[in-house]
């Protein structure tokens, strides 16, 4: 029996955190019972009127008394309680710094697995690697030096910064740590945005290889965190069918995709992007890595060009489609569904017989069933068949948690065309 | 306009079969209409009178008159017409050698983009390779002699036998091909069980070498054709956790998770089957690999072993658990996923912290959701907390066909345990 405040949920609203869920809404909590020490009484208060103050480490119940774990408190957040534990919450603050250190070498070791020091990788994803909030890549720049690219995107995490901070030092030993706090969702959880070294410094702008592949890399100003690492795999996977082909890889952002066909002997690839900056960027990389002869980028809307080609007649071997995701809620679906059944069914009318669609979304709302059923209506409208050879998601530097539906949220399907 | 047989199905009996689904059932089918020649008038049967002949190509539309392609009818089973194509039947039947030669080149085709020559694989995978009920296995023993194991399991290819042996012949070029049509699913079709040598002959014990593992194959008296092909890539990334760990190797069968577990450096492999033949051919295996210093098999009831070394307080690094099919029928997913939660919860619990759990099931019944629901329950139970790092299929050799789920039936989780 700990003095740290308990927040009872409403009844049956336990299930989704028994399975794994780490966060407690604001609709599903019930009271909250705190006291000042061991001598007060026990308070209850509603969420509303509650005085325990957004930050502090709270342990979370069931309406019945049952223990669920330790989180974090934030009534500015509809997510009001992120859960960081299954232990009790005078275990965990006992040694919060042996405590994040742990679970930074837990993550750190799960990476080591696959990847090698002069790999870059996704380090922590938040609430998969059983931190809410934190987002950690390390990136290896190609003279090997280390730099660590953190987002605080919750309060849950932002209050054990300093412990994160010496945790990431100490494990992983980087030679800079740089902050992209600088997200929407900080709004959300009442936390200003920043940006900037945290420990170390240096450029900003640098190169990675992944695959063998030059990327340049812009911490300071690129999406999220500069660079998409959760398609590493992905990419080798399509290139392997890429030899002696004609690609086109769409909604290309780096030009990753295309890059990694070119180093696997692809004839020809076209890069689309919609953004010139980011077709600026395909082009230095293709610079980096001397594709000029077989790759060129273009700057043009997918769905408008896609129609062109065909048109045109244009026919390609693999076609690559990585949209960005077409919905972030729920209840926008059938219009993403919309959105991604256009592209597919475009792309398989431009594909040659015995072809290969690598196609993928980003979006969880966007559940593998569905997506297959939005491939299935595609080919049927377009009168192909289609072979799935695999399905693919992110990267292992990217785990799902069961239980949390939103970490499985890349899929990345490679199908044969008939 | 042809004189091939029109099987008209009831209303609404379509959209299956639009999406994708290759079969239609005795009670989906209205009536049958056909003719002698194009002098008589067409004739309307119910389907229990219809005089068409078992063995038949006939038509498929919908009840609004709709086409939806081109099959065999076969009254004798519930699978009352498999559909062999979506082309007209007189199309279909003008050059059959020439459309069943076309069909296995793209089978071979599809193949030859992952397999080497020297690769065993599954060649045709019946209907998601559109020959529904046929498959074929191409072995290539360790002196280079290629040796197909064909299934013929339904009336539909049973009738165009001819053409797609000498398909296979003119295509794949084997040394032999063998006939492993010994299954109880040709009874349900009306057709009698035989096995033997079609072309060529030989041995029908030889070693395949898979992942650099040796592996004796005994294509007559083996389970189905004598191996399990699918789990190639499955072995592989299983293996990638194993360097210098304990690994227990589950339902074993051939010893072929526990060897490419030994060949990636584990300090110590148990291979476990109920079967004393399996365990005599793990034993084979393991000697084949010189692999007896570090591994070893054992003969024992899965269940009966877990819970055993739960009591001796053994742990592991690395389980496997491969089980045959809890299930064959959707009537008994409850007691299957009993089965499922039971293995996987007892393993969960010998694992060492941070070990890795490669978990299986080859029951389409168990879909994956179903499965990772599983997966979460029996994390819940053993106290648990899982890290999904992969979810992996069936290798390409046997890909999914969109609306035809019993062909995505092989599910392989990897994840990691807290």
């Amino acid at each position: 029996m700990n003095n740290f405040p308990r927040v009872f949920l409403n009844s049956k609203e336990e299930k989704e955190i028994q399975q794994g869920f780490p966060w407690a809404f604001d609709n599903e909590i019930s009271h909250v019972k705190h006291r000042a020490d061991e001598k007060s009484e026990w308070k209850n208060e509603g969420l509303k009127e509650c005085t325990v103050e957004d930050g502090a480490t709270v342990e979370v119940y069931t309406k019945a008394g049952g223990f669920l774990g330790t989180g974090i408190i934030n009534k500015k957040s509809k997510i009001t309680v992120r859960l960081i534990g299954s232990e009790h919450a005078d275990v965990i603050m006992a040694d919060t710094a042996a405590y994040y250190e742990k679970k930074i070498l837990d993550a750190y070791n799960m990476r080591r697995m696959f990847y090698s020091d002069s790999d870059s990788y996704r380090l922590v994803f938040g609430e998969a690697d059983f931190i809410p909030g934190l987002i950690c890549e390390r990136f290896c720049d190609e003279k090997g030096r280390v730099i660590i690219v953190a987002q605080f995107l919750s309060l849950s995490c932002e209050v054990f910064r300093n412990d994160i901070v010496a945790a990431l030092k100490k494990v992983c030993k980087p030679d800079a740590i740089y902050e992209r706090s600088d997200a929407s969702v900080r709004d959300k959880e009442g936390l200003p945005q920043t940006a900037g070294w945290i420990y170390g410094s240096g450029d900003t702008t640098f190169t990675i290889v992944e695959n063998g592949i030059k990327l340049g890399v812009d911490i300071a100003n690129g999406q999220k965190t500069g660079y998409f690492l959760d398609q590493k795999f992905n990419r080798t996977a399509a290139a392997a069918f890429c030899k002696g082909k004609t690609v086109l890889d769409t909604f290309t952002h780096t030009g990753a995709f295309g890059l990694n066909a070119f180093k696997n002997g692809a004839r020809e690839v076209t890069s689309v992007d919609i953004s010139p900056e980011a077709v600026d960027m395909v082009n230095h990389n293709i610079e980096l890595n001397g594709a000029g002869k077989v790759m060129k980028a273009v700057c043009a809307d997918v769905f408008d060009l896609l129609k062109q080609y065909e048109t045109d007649g244009r026919k390609f071997d693999v076609i690559i489609l990585d949209p960005p995701a077409f919905t972030k809620s729920a209840k926008m679906i059938e219009k993403a569904y919309g959105g991604y059944k256009e592209i597919n069914l475009r792309a398989l009318r431009l594909l040659n017989e015995g072809g290969i669609l690598v196609t993928c979304s980003c979006s969880h709302f966007m559940e593998t069933n569905m997506f297959c059923d939005m491939l299935m209506h595609a080919a049927m409208d377009s009168h192909k068949r289609l072979q799935i050879l695999e399905k693919r998601g992110a990267g292992p530097d990217h785990p799902v948690l069961l239980g949390y539906p939103k970490s499985e949220y890349l899929k990345c399907v490679v199908c044969r065309v008939l």
